[in-house]
């Protein structure tokens, strides 16, 4: 009887066509819809490298893996912890005692993001899930006693956000990955005996809508077994629909194979690039987990943040951005500010940012720097910074008797006046609000 | 020779005149002239409540002393915390490993703030200092190890900052004050004991400008031994002649005895004080003391610290604005963005502030509420939201032809108008620059 | 040449026939001879369960596994640790500080014992080596920092003991083994990606050769593929010559297949066994782990022990003897004592123990408790407490008029008669040396 | 009526003379007699120090006190701590979570002894009661939460055991002693301060019936007020009558000043001393305070014990043996088994050690060493080694025909012969009965 439902099933969706596991069928995937529009996403850095809080999420490594190691790294443990200190006996004091995922979720939700990713798996190795494969190294079972990964989905989806996992494929330090690395990738116990179960399993249990894969780059896809997982991720999977993946599926893969592209952290790139992608970044310019110690100019301000949206958003790309919470399960508030002052701009210029596409050109440098984007034939120019005078000339825009130019957030059209008959317009501001966020939109209809 | 130069030295100076230990003769001691000028500190609470980091400074209070405890910390601590843990195991959590006096005391300084106030010495009886009377219930005995008034005193008087110590007459839980309470106050075991022994050995020590007394309230003066106390530091101490106190030196003092007036915590006068008076107050509105749960809404944000800081100084008072560390030593990003955002607002604004003087009217509620201060011929007018149009009207200040508007910030002098003659005037407002603070002052020159 | 060795080899050697998987065949084969002459093991228990030190090694299984759970161990925990304090977080304080190998060792040595045994794993997982199957729950990650299986059997072997390893089949917790469990052991799980690939890791890295086998009872041998491993163990191994084992390898197997048999613990025949056999016990007779709590009461003394161990050797057995050593890694004293004192005793009567074989009967209780024991021709009678009179009448030895008495540690002959012609015989007893044993072993020479 | 009773009694008993603050008077207070009979009693070293259990209680010392530092201490802490580690900090790790003050006194009961003497603060200051005047460094605020003072004291009298406090004069790292020692101890802060308060307090809360007084050698008892102190306890103290001290209350006090005489730890006198005095040592022959990685041949075993009892009392003194518990409340097995020992050979012995007083003469090396104690006109002939043969020959008794010789333990009289007429004797002796302590006792009777 399933067989003959799921022939049934096969033969009205032509979308069930099924993928190969090899990337020219894998690229060829057209990308989740949602994902495009969605623009904005969360990242969230939680492990427990939290718990030192000290240099980044790549504490451990820096401390014991690198060679040689951070002596930044050294010295703090040196001077602060017995010899012999072990990176698992940070464990027990990830407590996340005021973890509150109603709360991040409001906070999340109240950026304006659409999206929240959390790490799921750093490359620690550590779960914030019961995985069967991190016996006694998962957030279950010692440090916060929670399941942190289902905890804080079903928060972030009651309040209708998409919910993604990063998954780093590589542990820094497991003992069967540190086996077939010293083979040269030509053994794969740590694929076959952790990585994979562990990661269908989590597929299955958690259902996310975006992979955000990681560590993948010290062997080729081949030894991730990559192409196998994907295709069954597109075929198969619970989530085979709405699920969308990033490009770090093996040693070269990254901006060439999986859906869209994060190429490097923090990629920016110099024109429109082709390919769906997306920039990662996060609020604390020196990390992406919690640090106890950083100080206030490390940090991205609001203009900073607003800027980096509006020119990735203009490009094409997504923007997730980065909040790494504490031990104690708290955001810190200055990160509460940034996420809030977010969505109190985009509560205005949301219309200029979500599910636009990008317009033919995308910047402007006039008195100020002015990033364009569209939907459909309505063209908004982002100005990201206070112009000095209250006219505003941009060349790119051509337009005519019909066109039409107001301020997002203000009723009343504004004055204009071409430039050249049908190239160009100057608009004449109103006192622009005061917004800590100094980015303000101007929506052009009838132009070209 | 220096019997000499001390005879001419009284000869010369009447205040040379010694204090007699009754508030007849201490009430009468001019305040040293520096505290009045600098208008703004910054008060710090730090000790052991900071390991908690929860509730508020007055945590173990509220868990253990009061009755009923308060049930949310009960809980928090049988939730967390093994049966019976008692709170000096709080004490060696207390790591302060990331403290750093000289970035703190940037801050600071930053801030545009004259003076700073430590937690010497809190209601929970722990010294941040190597008291002799408090043996390992200290920072540098445990915990930090590190002499954390002293070197916080350096770094801040290095920076031409005045340097006050904030002092709780009783501990809660200190055997020696409960044993007098019990006998109602009618021996001092506590304070002959360890009470003043420590205080006096506190400002010999560190030498305090500011002795920032409290938890005065269960005994009377003469309990405390407040005026011989204060006698002592008026007339022999070595900060006899810079040092100020506050009000509170015993039940029924605060408001009526000593230096210059808190009254109560926050208190802000509905009229100009006869008395120069000092409002202390926190960002973190439900607290002092760090606390690792604290939200963005529960914090004042800059427009509001700058408002009170405004019509504090306009009302003759001084602004005591607190921040509260954390047990690693760290000032939250959170609070340093404060703190710098109200050094940004007085690096232009600081002339209406510092060594001003309340003028004849303090408010004026207009389109939005103007605080007014003086200095010498010279009225400022600080407006403390966006005027909802480009003319302000101000109806108390009385014009005359030479009377001259300029806002801080701007050289060009502003168009006005008089509403009548001689009475009000209405100034045409340039664009105000944008300002985290939402604030702005006008400097009117022959006014009256 | 090495193919030629080889053959040889096994042309010279029938025992060179390969095992097949099944207990026809591996029941088949002969225990190495040094097993038999040894008599005597140490056992010991050491693991994280040694940092509760509370209840016993079962500790995480009657506090969080059985139902109801042990109320003494819940409450221990209630009272002691914070709510959701995991067994996992007991690992960062198995510290082994002072643990000396050579001191275990030298111990160990002057307890007359043979061989050792140490847990390398425990039901509770936890690895004493660094077993890659078990990453961050082993003693080289975490803990100790430590090999202790490795270090300890150097110190074993360097003082010519043999060195066995404990190891549990089943993890009490473990997820995948829960999962198999669940599925009525019809998947093999953990058993392919834990059990299987870590035992054979540990026996070709430690070589040891004694495998103690236990924590089998759950599952049939067929879920643990027990007779797979062990043709492995005996054909192709690096310990194939000289490695026993026992006889814990499935529910059902126990006293029915393997090499010796334990049967259960503390396991005590009625009348001689026609199989080796071994009897496992623990001076501690409450527990196998160490117990911080343990009372003087509830410890075996040394008389105990020598009559447990006589016995046991009389009957055929070896005697495998516990201590638990703390977290620290020190052997409390007073099992150091015991220790001692059954060395001291085997000094002068180990001639009556080691490489004996039963007797045609084993135990006479004449006066007092005699046990046989013999070796070729001769007899020993070993005296198990102290005779209520100077003579001892032995009816069971048949005598000649070659028969010689003597006294172990005593050159001379001691007078003796016959009771019948023949049949038994009165033997005069000088004073018997003060020994903490209460044990004396008497050498009949020509006796049948 | 009570006043006529004490009338009574003063007028009966010149003791009640009062004693002036002075050694020539103090000294000449009869020692209270139930101490004299009392013979042997248990001392228990208990503190912080318990917790490192390494080196001895003099570890805080050893490690940051002395100069140069102990390297043993210092290398400990180096590899097992965190840099900065304070002592202080090992107090929370003090639980005491398995002291039963009962069992304790159960075990001090079965041993013989007729009193117990508890340090109630060490020269770390750590009082183990909860003393107002060390605040937060008492078992009662931090570590255990307990009155262990309290609790072991009444345990200790429901068995009609007498309770003595230890209390150590001075504390090494106080900061007021150090303060005053600074002063050449001209000043008196510590002793007016902390000292005195404190030990008035624990005299009148506990009613110790001895102090055992200690830590007085660097300064004179001028310095310690103990004069003043003997002259309040002998005469006002609740425990005026019963109480005894012991000879430390000053540099050059010991052995000249006070109650009984200690002379020095482990004091042995020659011959018979002329004053009442105690010999006090500790099982752990390496320390006083438990170690957690002492062995085995560190300790003393049960017929040195018993040799030192013997000796000690048959040249007048007292016996104070020590055991010290673990941090967890525990006291180690082999401690246990000592004691009961002890207890098993008094059981039989007894008679010849309490209420003893010293024969004319107290040792006779015979073929083994043979003391003497007597109880009117009893003589005991305490036999401390077997005899290499069964008669022995006792040359000191002068002996009649009523003479009687019997062993202790054995109802029959043993058949004596005079070595010559009147002097010596030689005793046949039964086979002795087997006892671990290696010792027995004859009962003269009608011997001079």
């Amino acid at each position: 009887m399933a067989a003959v439902i799921l022939l049934l099933v096969a033969l009205a969706s032509p979308a069930a066509a099924r993928y190969t596991p090899d990337w020219a069928s894998l690229d060829g995937r057209p990308l989740p819809s949602w994902y495009d529009e969605a623009k904005l996403g969360i990242f969230v850095h939680w492990g427990v490298f939290s718990v030192p809080g000290f240099d980044s999420e790549w504490f451990w490594w820096h401390w014991q893996g690198q060679q040689p190691p951070d002596p930044k790294c050294v010295s703090y443990m040196s001077k602060n912890y017995p010899p012999g200190f072990s990176y698992p006996e940070f464990a027990p004091h990830f407590r996340a005692q005021f973890f509150n995922p109603e709360e991040w979720a409001d906070i999340f939700k109240a950026s304006g993001a659409k999206y929240v990713v959390l790490t799921a798996k750093h490359h620690e190795g550590f779960t914030n899930w019961r995985s069967p494969y991190s016996w006694n190294w998962n957030s279950v079972d010692t440090g916060p006693y929670r399941d942190l990964v289902g905890e804080l989905g079903d928060a972030v989806r009651n309040r209708s956000l998409h919910y993604g996992l990063y998954n780093s494929l590589y542990e820094w330090f497991n003992p069967l990955y540190l086996e077939d690395k010293k083979n040269g990738f030509k053994t794969q116990k740590f694929v076959m005996q952790k990585l994979l179960p562990e990661l269908y399993n989590m597929v299955v249990r958690y259902r996310p809508e975006v992979i955000w894969s990681d560590g993948d780059w010290e062997a080729p896809d081949t030894y991730w077994n990559s192409t196998q997982f994907l295709a069954w991720l597109y075929n198969d999977s619970p989530v085979k629909d709405a699920v969308v993946t990033n490009d770090r599926w093996g040693a070269g893969c990254a901006c060439k194979h999986g859906g869209f592209y994060n190429c490097e952290d923090k990629y920016t790139p110099g024109q429109l690039p082709k390919h769906k992608w997306e920039k990662c970044t996060s609020v604390d310019t020196l990390s992406w987990g919690y640090r106890r110690n950083m100080k206030l100019q490390e940090l991205m301000d609001l203009p900073a943040i607003v800027y980096d949206l509006v020119s990735t958003v203009a490009l094409g790309g997504n923007y997730l951005l980065n909040v790494g919470p504490t031990a104690d399960g708290t955001i810190p508030p200055v990160f509460e500010e940034r996420l809030r002052g977010l969505g109190a701009w985009l509560e205005t210029n949301g219309e200029a940012i979500f599910a636009t596409t990008p317009w033919r050109v995308q910047l402007e440098n006039t008195t100020v720097p002015v990033w364009y984007t569209s939907k459909g034939p309505t063209v908004y120019a982002i100005i990201t910074a206070r112009p000095p005078t209250s006219t505003l000339k941009l060349s790119i825009p051509k337009t005519s008797a019909a066109t039409k130019v107001t301020l997002l957030g203000s009723p009343s059209p504004l004055p204009w006046a071409p430039v050249y008959p049908n190239a160009g317009l100057t608009v004449l501001l109103p006192e622009l609000p005061s917004t800590a966020a100094q980015a303000w939109a101007l929506k052009l209809d009838a132009v070209q």
